[in-house]
């Protein structure tokens, strides 16, 4: 007889032992789920950068774009990609100006070639350099089906590597991970 | 003796297989929690949306309604959520136009035309539709005291089916859950 | 003897009631992740409502200011932090204006101080004041080391008890909890 220590209490206190650890390693901690649903310059960059930040840190991730979000992955990205100044206070601007300035024709052009420089300046990656690491770091791209369907797109228009899939894969994805984020 | 194999490592095995077929089933996988704070059309899809297609997949979920997004409840809800053209380089028109015509008095209702019938052509449901899709699938639905009070708002502004509820109410929901998203 | 009744059934048995136990107490349900990347004053709030409000209930939280989300701990935040009508459909207004109107000079500071109005006369905290909060109950205010590169800001424009990290180090925080927000 090996076991006579093994009483009830015991194995209590063994079984909370591997909870424990096994909580610290908790599958939810390696899977993020993440909306892409903006289509400006700005708001391609949280999803892009956040997702290959997870699976640098050794995380499984997928990113759902969808709505607007679809143009953070069109072939023609570059064009699609704008930052407005309009109703945007929050944007640092060298010199304050008055909205209806911002409005005028030419000023979304500025604006973006503005945050372009900015980040090129820094050493930010453009978005096309974080569509490739995304890539290679096995982040999942999807698009969304119906937003898709919506907008008119097909497959072809966008970059190579993507998915397409429905609300309910990314859920099915995103009910499993602690990290879920919709930007 | 019947036990007799059962040693502290015949434990941890037995232990270590029902943490992990218990974490596959982690009740947090079942629970969503979004926050809906825009009041625009466009932004009132994705948390009608996911919601309902989280609840169509079995998870239970909650919906907490705050700031503008008290505006998708709101009973005069097919006035009040508008899309705007201005400041949204990232919504796809038809023809490329300069931000200064899209604050024009009448764009805003072109866009939100255009937008209701892109999406009621290729068969997306209209938010009076989502509303009641959500309380039959048992979506709970939660409006925000705090901002019911900043703006005014009483429960007779909103449509059948909600219920008010404070951040801490939220809170105590979405800290239970794997998918909680602020739209 | 003592453990005779101490079956593999048994075993399992209590191991069963141990996880459920333990899943209820999940350290995940403690810890809360907040992304604040808008610089509005509408905006501001979510984010520094919904982290004290959370280490109210008991959590940990941690906020990783970002993008224009660096505004919310500027010094500079009363000046910093303003709210545009323009493009904002979903803002309530006392009589609709159009947006051409709300794009003039002047609209800005209007709805600025409209907001702040509404919100004092509900007696909802200022940003200040829940900065003073923020910091009182132990919420974790993180400023984004990239892009206060890209915007030129060093430690020294913020406001006290700001510490400074890379997306890596949110990451590291977001992973283990189940409150996840990206405002």
């Amino acid at each position: 007889m090996i076991e006579t220590n093994l009483d009830e209490q015991t194995i209590r206190r063994i079984v909370r032992e591997e909870i424990e650890a096994a909580l610290k390693k908790d599958p939810a901690n390696k899977k993020a789920a993440i909306i892409a649903s903006k289509g400006t310059l700005d708001w391609a960059y949280p999803p892009l950068i956040l997702s290959t930040a997870a699976a640098a840190s050794g995380m499984d991730v997928a990113v759902f774009f969808t709505f607007y979000g679809l143009n953070v992955i069109h072939k023609d990205f570059e064009n699609k990609l704008k930052v407005s100044p309009v109703a945007n206070p929050g944007m640092p601007m060298p010199v304050p100006i008055p909205e209806v300035i911002n409005a005028l024709p030419g000023m979304q052009g500025m604006a973006t070639m503005m945050m372009k420089s900015m980040f090129k300046k820094k050493n930010v990656a453009g978005i096309g350099e974080l569509h490739q690491v995304a890539r290679e770091s096995g982040v999942r791209m999807i698009a969304c089906q119906m937003t898709m369907d919506v907008f008119g797109y097909t497959k072809d228009d966008f970059i190579e590597g993507i998915e397409i899939g429905g609300a309910a894969s990314f859920l099915s994805i995103a009910r499993r991970g602690h990290l879920t984020l919709f930007v």
